[in-house]
């Protein structure tokens, strides 16, 4: 798992249970309103200052996630909303960045994204991952979703190729 | 308990503390506003995809709740709001389908789903139900209200009836 | 303890960290919002149902405290908001009832709440209360703030005395 | 250790993670709104009461973070947001009060925050801080950030100072 981890480049992400804790907040308005960790954004933005690439694959379609999120360096062509098919918007993600799916590290916690988790070179999931994501992920980490997985899965990748480094000059420059 | 699960057919949720976790974030304009939780959301449109009848009996009167909901699938119609009697809306449900009891799951967390819950063919709460809701359940599931126990159930019941499938393009052209 | 339960004829509550679980979220527009949870909330409803007098006395001044709660049958008028000395509100809350202080439950989770946690006649604080509640409460409730202490209190006072009983058709007038 | 906590004149804190839980509510306007805890809040008004000096670092821009804690006494001029650097923020707080950093107290709980732990007379992180906070932190708290990590240290350090003292006037007339 060590030599896998050593050759990921990209970090693809589910929302919902992954990037949230799963919760969503509804207004009148039929809006759904989602909350994000600090933590977890502190360590998109140690991806995209250090030149990972990023993309989000959710099946949500409210604005508030590419808000919550831009901020991190994820740009807005990178986010694949309303996706209804995961496979097929994770595929055009590898063959838009010319990279192999064993590049990928997908972060996924349910139903429709067992079968990404199984394809790309890295799936990992939280500990309270759905049955059908487990069973499917490399790696089920010791954090819930939104409470410290995303953060967990990309120190642990950045440190692995020396790559968690942070510079105060650069970070003040970039974000 | 696995015959009963094997006759069911539809299933109606009471929302604060099934659907929910309890939570009611009030703004000054008195209006109550909730928080579902997406892996919860995703049984449901589930279980619509399959062709089971899903209704909704609440006290509530936000119409952030059939805002939430409508989008899984749930007819606005089966929207019972402000319900003051929840035995006569359940029956009333049951009439509109030609549904006997014994067909439908319903899920409920306190005192006023106490009855509902005994004259259900399976009446089923989260972890952390009250009292009377406890009393009167046959089923208490080991996860609490809005962080997993509709989820648990409706997998449940869906894996048992050969029912637990998840077709991209089914999905797609539906939500 | 049992004795002095019977004798509980009105409840007082602080807000925060007793009717919610201390969080606060914050607006642009410098507002605190605050989230309630439903079991408690129909243990209020109880409580107004089965004729005991309840007032809430809060150091907070946001229009959502009284939205959230007068639906619960507490009386607009019964709101002591922005309260500086918590002491004299209750005083002036008793005499205006005519209630003696050893019929009134008091819920306070916090340093400001000390002294009327000691005057009142049970003076409750919830399991994750400051250190000066604590000191200072009859009884520490096993469940925390806004997560089952009101609730928990309630039913149990009103339980002892008979009084925990559901009629739809009150219920359905009242509310 | 408690020689150094006798000696503290100031808090200084970073906000998410540690006076919130770390979440942050996106809006459709962009906007991160953030939830604070009430008995937190009054640990700071106590300070204030008791003129100590606060201040916040923050590398967040919302407006709903001043309107949060000036209420709290924090004047609007020692609010340092979107710190992108916050060393030099630090050392400019000192330099204007006249306060040597053995007299500060710095509340922090991620990478951003290790060097200001490391040179402030005593830096606190809370149980869930990241790896790189913990490593510099003279004192990890037993309770989670936005969960009581604030008024823990807050109120220990006024305990042994002889400050912990709350006075209904002198609270009446300056909150």
């Amino acid at each position: 798992m060590e030599n896998k981890l050593k050759n990921i480049k990209a970090f693809v992400f589910d929302v919902d249970g992954v990037l949230t804790d799963g919760r969503v907040l509804v207004g009148l308005d039929g809006e759904f309103y989602r909350s994000f960790d600090e933590k977890d954004l502190f360590a998109l933005r140690m991806a995209t200052m250090n030149s990972y690439t990023l993309a989000v694959i959710t099946g949500g379609g409210s604005q508030c996630i590419p808000e919550g999120l831009c901020k991190c360096g994820i740009k807005r062509e990178d986010f694949y909303m309303k996706s209804r098919n995961k496979v097929l918007d994770f595929n055009n993600f590898c063959e838009k960045y010319g990279l192999s799916p064993c590049e990928v590290m997908y972060f996924g916690d349910d139903t429709p994204d067992a079968e990404v988790l199984r394809i790309s070179g890295i799936g990992v999931c939280p500990s309270d991952a759905a049955f059908d994501a487990r069973q499917n992920a490399d790696i089920i980490s010791d954090y819930p979703g939104g409470r410290g997985f995303v953060r967990d899965m990309i120190e642990k990748t950045l440190r692995l190729q020396n790559k968690w480094i942070f510079a105060t000059d650069q970070y003040k420059s970039k974000f």
